[in-house]
């Protein structure tokens, strides 16, 4: 573990936590308002992730189990009694708000499983053991490992000048403001900027606008040069010799190093293939899912046509009568991958076999 | 050239000229409205053009041709002793209006010199020369030709059974609004259609969201089924299996068989040639440019970064302060393209090859 990573930051923090009240930055409604909600149980916080008023791989597991802190909480304090059957159901609740990222479900079993294993406790003491686990749940030591990492294998590949600077293109937003942290990718790109001047094209990500929204939001806060890009735009921008890397974050990674994330990724991964440009995925261990063998495996979200068909409320440009297929995530086959950067290592291909090295418990 | 193809139609009719004034359906504001601009100068024309209120490649070739008419038509009637100098600044104008697109200065071009080959008539019987060139450029015949033999093509190369429906995915607008007949890319959609039954997804193509507003609208009104899609899903879409053929327009065709059209199509060829699917580029002769050798020769013009930041009017989600970068178009290297299909056949790589015979005067 680096020591060097302790010097990255942010001045983002989408939620805080404390007794028995999860504070969420309301997403939707970024850039123009920062406004938190708050959840006092499993459904209101399920229903937060559900809508996307809390998004991200990391952070909907982070909010999941302090969702479920939020919920032993409530039960305690009116019908203790019932502890154990209101905490399975929500975290049954909250495991089922979102089904493509592994670390929601991964967050809620864990925290499931620990209190199982410990039954002779009071409920009192139940509370206080889902919170100190949620709390681990958190990884921001974790994120700044990934930062480390993924910024050194970037410039080992890259060998620049010093102080020559670097542009690197992201997609939807794997930053603060998806994780407890720094970010996955945009950690990288703070490991990055810790070193040389960087400047961030981001793929506006359609149709929530993630990109736009906020990862420009969270880079231009702390100080970070961004460019928006349409998401048609990004593979020519990697033609044309503009971007020297494409980093992103992940939802779920397969056995075989297959990558589940925001539906745009995989075409990023081809364009990048076809011109040689490194291809990085950033990633905690909790994405990592020995579970599936590969990305076919892997259930992939179909949302609402209406989140296509209206860009704001009230504005639609199609006419009426026009449905839309979205998919929220696509696949990236594991070959198509440089590097898969996680906080204990460096995966490159073949992954089938390099990415076992990385699982937690090998 | 195909007999068969007559039976082809549209209801959509994007302009009209009669006496000195072109009338032209405002894209800008479909699907919502129906309201038609009247230019009666090259002056007006040049700004229809240049904002997007008329759009595709072909359609802005008549619309330049018609403005010109117009202008002539403008100048006999105030100021025919300056009838040459006028004509020839309008011409200017009009070819000025957009860069990428061969046919607009093709068709200003084709004007021009038809005009100064003829340099003893009366500014009258010139100004029914441009009016009667104009109407040449008019292709509607070619487009028919096309959509059959692109339709042929694919009926080939796919082998289904008769009655089995196909599904094919397009970008942008290369239909009835963007041609002065049934399209390009729509066009051999229509020719499919009256073969079998066809489903097309639509990508919605951001900024301007042209598949969201015109291709949608279009093909709803002529009944064949449409779904859009966000750009960012084409890629998945298409791994998935669920695509039988990409099938879009063009801008401009270098010598070499390099295919410049809106941004985002470089992408859609990429993810075709990596999952087997044909991807093919519809477009009449006009659009061939012997006088441009490759890609890398071909002005890409970059818009406005307002026209990606402002969704709607008054619409916007990207955080103040932050900068946009929008191509308008990309280029398709020679080598992922499976067919490019004009009136006059259809050119299979290598295209450095093939496309020779289908030149203009070849």
């Amino acid at each position: 573990v680096s020591t060097t990573s302790s010097s990255l930051s942010t001045s983002v923090v989408p939620w805080r936590y404390a007794a028995g009240r999860l504070h969420l930055l309301d997403q939707r409604r970024l850039p123009n308002e920062e406004v938190f909600l708050d959840c006092e149980s499993a459904a209101q916080t399920a229903e937060a992730i559900r809508s996307l008023a809390v998004r991200g791989a990391p952070l909907i597991g982070v909010a999941a189990a302090f969702g479920l802190a939020a919920e032993a909480r409530r039960v305690l304090s009116r019908s203790p009694g019932d502890f154990d059957v209101a905490l399975e159901a929500g975290a049954d609740r909250l495991a089922a708000a979102r089904p493509t990222a592994v670390n929601l479900s991964g967050a809620v079993e864990r925290i499931r499983r620990v209190v199982r294993e410990t039954p002779l406790l009071t409920p009192l003491e139940r509370t206080l053991l889902v919170e100190k686990e949620a709390e681990a749940v958190a990884e921001e030591d974790r994120l700044a490992c990934i930062a480390e990492r993924g910024a050194s294998w970037l410039e080992a590949r890259w060998n620049l000048p010093p102080g020559a600077s670097a542009t690197v293109l992201t997609h939807c937003n794997a930053g603060a403001l998806a994780t407890a942290g720094i970010g996955t990718a945009l950690g990288v790109v703070r490991g990055l900027s810790a070193r040389r001047p960087v400047v961030v094209f981001a793929d506006e990500t359609r149709p929530f606008f993630q990109g736009a929204r906020l990862t420009a939001w969270e880079l231009l806060r702390d100080g970070v040069a961004v460019t928006l890009l349409p998401d048609v735009a990004a593979a020519w921008t990697i033609a044309s010799g503009a971007v020297a890397a494409v980093i992103v974050g992940a939802d779920r990674i397969a056995r075989n190093g297959d990558v589940a994330n925001k539906v745009g990724t995989y075409g990023l991964a081809l364009a990048c293939r076809a011109n040689g440009v490194p291809f990085v995925v950033a990633a905690p261990t909790s994405t990592l899912d020995p579970l599936t063998l590969s990305g076919a495996d892997i259930p992939i979200e179909r949302r609402s046509s209406e989140e296509v068909l209206e860009l704001a409320p009230g504005v639609r440009v199609a006419p009426a009568g026009v449905t839309a297929l979205y998919p929220a995530f696509d696949v990236t086959p594991s070959a198509l991958v440089d590097a898969i950067v996680t906080e204990v290592g460096v995966s490159v291909p073949p992954h089938e076999i390099n990415l076992r090295e990385l699982l937690p418990g090998a």
